[in-house]
């Protein structure tokens, strides 16, 4: 399946090293260069090319709106950071923190203003269904953001709210990059949506696995700070059933690890860790995940495209499932 | 004269109360509503409303363009408050003092967003052309801003750099509002050219006017603090002119003044303007600004419209030239 996907990869790979957005002045155009040289998966522009690869044989015509997700993608990053006083983005100094906040929000800003440059080149008479399907996603990634936020002082996060928050903010953007290839290709709308609600799902799985590695990856694979979500309170899928399911002593527990103010980092993550497990809350966000991935494959398996083309998606989905990081 | 703006000024005031941008979650779409109804000159959706009207009688198709303009304006304003630390915003408190500063970054981005949300509604054919002079100008606009922070810190700008800078950062938005509007009139090349460097010009000398009304201004009228930059050092054409032109003992006060930082505010004030009119900065600003209208008059002068509409841009220009506020 990789020999499929590693040319695409590459192909993105160059491109983005190849991109100039600009150059003064340099405090602008610098932090651009690094964060979108900061590697990732780029899982993104990945499925616009594939998006675009399961009806067109040549793919450049894809190059350009695939890293117009992805630097919207990057964006996104950056003023995130930001908001979450984030110091390390892929075990690199965060842009905010390598230069300063106003340097991170003008820079963002101006990545904002590079997407629709990149989007500019898809077919004129596709640019306004192209740009509409963009913005409405792109809103839903800072609503889902916000959402994030707001959910930092709320004690009453329900795991549908939660599940809603991470489609937004994670998930629509992976279903606009795959329906976005689709969309150039000039496939047929039916099957542009499908594979925007596969992406989707996918994507909602993609960010429950994330949740699960912050806990149980191996530390050595994951790259982050194992427990880290933890250690902040951040309210995962895995904390908001916890808090939902414990009773008696074990809530007394929970609260009491979850309200500390000064604590050891590595008996906290122990600590809460055997809470999930006690309370089975692997099992219950395993099947959770399952559930979408499963959605996922619903989907493809009656999607209106090749035999070929449905494996390619499915190698592609089972590089998602399969990530250890 | 006004008796012609007046109408316009109403169309876009009357468009912005209408205008939702979305619901929720309100954290990110009330910042949007207030700031957009504090109100402001909206010379520059005016400036697309007129660019419009230049060419076609019903102004109505012109209307979602300047709101793209106006919101674009105010998103550069909510994210440079952030950065200039600015607790006040005509008169009211800026959106990162109301709300907080990661409301106020993301807020503005899904202004940026709707900014292309209304550019779409332009004539399909027209859309490419639109968002790319949109594109290169606002990034001229960033730009600007990274360029004013920059001269925070440095000692040596030339005031060449510094027109460049108010050009990028101020100027080329007031004439991408005056050629959008001709833009979507489909006027000819270059009229379209002539009106950009006309309200370039003319912004020019809007900010050289703002520099001079922040020292000579009359209180009242201004609604600012008289004497705003020159507290904060704000390195505008009359400080770097003062500080190239003055010798001896007169170069000494200023630095001094330049270097303290347990002042008297109207003491500063009293001295640094002392020094500006004993250098004669006021005159030599005032040459300078008026070189710049007579620039854009010159340009008015010879473009190919007509009388009329010859007039109603005069008008325009005559209400940014006697402004007092």
């Amino acid at each position: 399946m990789n020999n499929f996907l590693n040319p695409l990869i590459e192909t993105i790979s160059q491109a983005i090293k190849k991109q100039q957005f600009g150059q003064e002045p340099k405090e602008l155009y610098e932090p651009i260069s690094y964060i979108m040289s900061l590697g990732g998966k780029r899982l993104r522009p990945v499925l616009t090319l594939l998006g675009y690869r399961l009806f067109q044989e040549d793919i450049r015509p894809a190059i350009k709106p695939a890293m117009a997700v992805e630097t919207f993608h990057n964006f996104t990053l950056v003023h995130d950071d930001i908001m979450d006083k984030a110091p390390l983005r892929r075990g690199q100094a965060t842009v905010h923190t390598k230069w300063n906040d106003n340097i991170a929000i003008l820079s963002g800003d101006v990545m904002m203003i590079k997407v629709y440059d990149l989007l500019l080149d898809v077919a004129p008479e596709l640019l306004p269904s192209v740009i509409r399907a963009f913005n409405n996603n792109a809103t839903e990634v800072c609503e889902g953001q916000q959402k994030d936020m707001n959910f930092e002082t709320r004690n009453d996060v329900s795991t549908d709210e939660y599940i809603d928050m991470i489609r937004q903010k994670t998930a629509v953007l992976l279903g606009l990059a795959l329906q976005l290839g689709a969309m150039i290709a000039k496939a047929p709308e039916k099957t542009q949506q499908d594979l925007y609600q596969f992406a989707v799902d996918l994507g909602i799985g993609f960010q429950l696995k994330d949740d699960l590695l912050d806990v149980y990856g191996d530390q050595a694979k994951f790259g982050k700070q194992i427990g880290g979500d933890i250690i902040e309170n951040k309210k995962t899928f895995l904390l908001i059933n916890a808090v939902a399911l414990a009773t008696g002593s074990t809530k007394a527990t929970l609260q009491q690890w979850i309200e500390a103010t000064d604590f050891d980092a590595t008996e906290k993550v122990q600590a809460v860790t055997q809470i999930y497990d006690q309370l089975g809350i692997k099992a219950l966000t395993e099947q959770k995940m399952n559930d979408y991935f499963d959605q996922a494959f619903a989907i493809l398996k009656q999607m209106d495209i090749g035999d070929q083309q449905k494996e390619w998606l499915s190698g592609f989905a089972q590089m998602v499932i399969n990530r250890e990081k």
